[in-house]
């Protein structure tokens, strides 16, 4: 039963649910794809994501990619339908107690949930692409009763994807998340919050760094709203916490010790630094290099072909967009080890560069 | 009094002082180095910055940039040797009472404080450049007591170096950072000391969006430890408000009334909204297009070359660098009008783009 051989039902074509169905396909599998918005399948099928699924029969793997909200409904009646059922929603502990208050006990083994960490701005079948779980972590998630074939099978979907499959209780992911998605989310909130009511000329002063933490804040707040609140104990917990944190703030900012403060900031730093980099190994050592580029059409593409004639590899580039600059800073994230000679290159070039 | 024509006497040859050295200097005035560490000066004057400040006489215009817990005594030191003073300090009412309880009170009217918003994450006068303000906004603060000749001769500064000029008093000034920088800053620190005591495993999780937001949390403790500090009383103000945010969070989140929370995402997104676009203007409408980019030198270049070639201005872009993608998903902002034609073109190009 571990081996992946298909069909795959997958059931909501949305940016996930058609991107699965792609994957899927690329691996040659059957795929079948439903969804109650009968557009999205004609366009999935039409991208190549699978077929409408049949009225009958059970697939060997059905994928539920449907909004928080409805994927216990979605997951029970899959589940009647028979195979091994899994999910690909952003929270995991609520969803599984509810299918199990709805589902028979003997049909339980055959769920597994899971949650494939990839980009979630864009939505819709268009923005599916076979590629978009490559390298990527997927947590599998099974409970107590999950098979192990289930398990197996769900997690040879994550790597028929090219992700890496990370295997977590549910209560272990939902901790995990609320740490690394919807504190990080609702704390942006809190900000771009405080920005809506700022007096206009007060927003002239609006930098980078305003921009980089509010970002998120633009999410969805239905999505968002459905995701929080079916997670809202470990979120509540966490936000506890953080209410703790909030107030020992306060106080260092009043307290004449700058120690107190200090080391609030220093905590802050480390916390940065504990984010693994790309492979999800220990983060690189990268080094920085910072490059003037007049803001006309054409000079990035310069810069980057230059770049890439130097034969250096950016792991991450950032461009400075504030207010009205004629000439953007440009900062190109390099392995520390390659930054002084890509300076170098490219001030022979003639781009003005900075440390 | 008003036309500025030097000298003008640069004390702390940092970034932000090398920088007004090399602006000032580009329009051909006579620029006057000082710094406690004398490396710094040989550096600055190196890059053509200025010449090493005379032991005697007065500038017209003498700029403090020196760290935060330094600018009072050295702004007081400098109205005692005579002309105009201005510092490029990140907080101004507190060292203004300062440099009133210490200066004579007929020199106050030759200090007008001011705050060019420009980027921090670099350091030392090798990351200096004449080009750092061009069309960054540059707080003016004038206070009750300076005199109409030495307001005009500061924001004659912001001009020269490229800035436009924003007049605000040092206590509204001192409002809007804590509102658009300081408590960006702290949220993010709260948001990455939660990484700090994480699970390694559930840092795996790790996504864009907590990258995004905790990314200025980095900033050296010490510097933003004394800025924060000169600003307690705006951002105490300000974080006793998020702590009622908090608080209303923390009981929608609990509460059965969804409507609750997505009142308060909502007020999070028209946050986003606010934050003024390029050229200080209303945020520019703008669209995305996404690009699958193989993780490769010369790709990134092939593909500006290309954005280029098809000619359309970027406003901004993102490239998504989470574990291990062989493929990277790069973002491209341009103004909502050009995008369909640029995802056509690109498709055209072989370029694999997204919605």
């Amino acid at each position: 039963m571990s081996e992946l051989v298909g069909p795959v039902h997958v059931v909501g074509a949305g940016l996930l649910g058609t991107s699965v169905g792609l994957a899927a396909r690329r691996a040659g599998l059957e795929v079948w794809l439903t969804d109650h918005n009968h557009e999205h399948v004609r366009t999935a099928s039409g991208l190549g994501a699978g077929v409408p699924a049949p009225a009958e029969g059970a697939a060997q793997l059905t994928v539920v990619a449907v909004p928080p909200d409805h994927i216990a409904e979605v997951v029970v009646e899959a589940l009647e339908r028979g195979g091994v059922v899994t999910d690909v929603g952003s929270v995991k502990s609520l969803p599984l107690e509810q299918i199990a208050d709805h589902a028979e006990e003997k049909l339980l083994a055959c769920y597994v949930g899971s949650h494939p960490m990839a980009g979630s701005e864009r939505s819709g079948p268009l923005a599916g692409t076979a590629a978009l779980f490559d390298g990527r972590p997927w947590a599998i998630t099974p409970h107590t009763h999950s098979s192990a074939g289930a398990i197996a099978l769900v997690e040879a979907l994550a790597l028929l994807c090219g992700a890496e499959p990370v295997r977590l209780s549910p209560v272990e992911h939902d901790r995990a998340v609320a740490r690394t998605s919807h504190l990080p989310h609702l704390l942006a909130v809190l900000t771009a919050g405080q920005l809506a009511e700022a007096q206009p000329e007060h927003l002239l002063l609006s930098g980078q760094g305003v921009r980089d933490v509010t970002r998120i804040a633009g999410g969805d707040p239905d999505l968002w709203g459905q995701i929080l609140r079916s997670n809202h104990a470990a979120v509540g917990e966490i936000l506890r916490d953080v209410q703790d944190d909030l107030a020992r703030l306060v106080n260092a900012l009043a307290s004449s010790d700058p120690d107190r403060l200090g080391e609030i900031l220093t905590r802050g730093v480390t916390g940065t630094r504990a984010i693994p980099g790309k492979h999800g190994g220990p983060a690189l050592a990268t080094a920085s290099v910072y490059v003037s580029v007049p803001d006309e059409p054409g000079q990035l593409a310069r810069l980057f072909a230059d770049v890439g004639e130097i034969g250096v590899n950016v792991e991450d580039f950032y461009i400075d967009h504030d207010p009205a600059r004629p000439v953007g800073l440009v900062e190109l994230v390099v392995q520390d080890t390659a930054a002084e000679s890509l300076r170098g290159s490219l001030e022979t070039r003639k781009w003005l560069t900075h440390r």
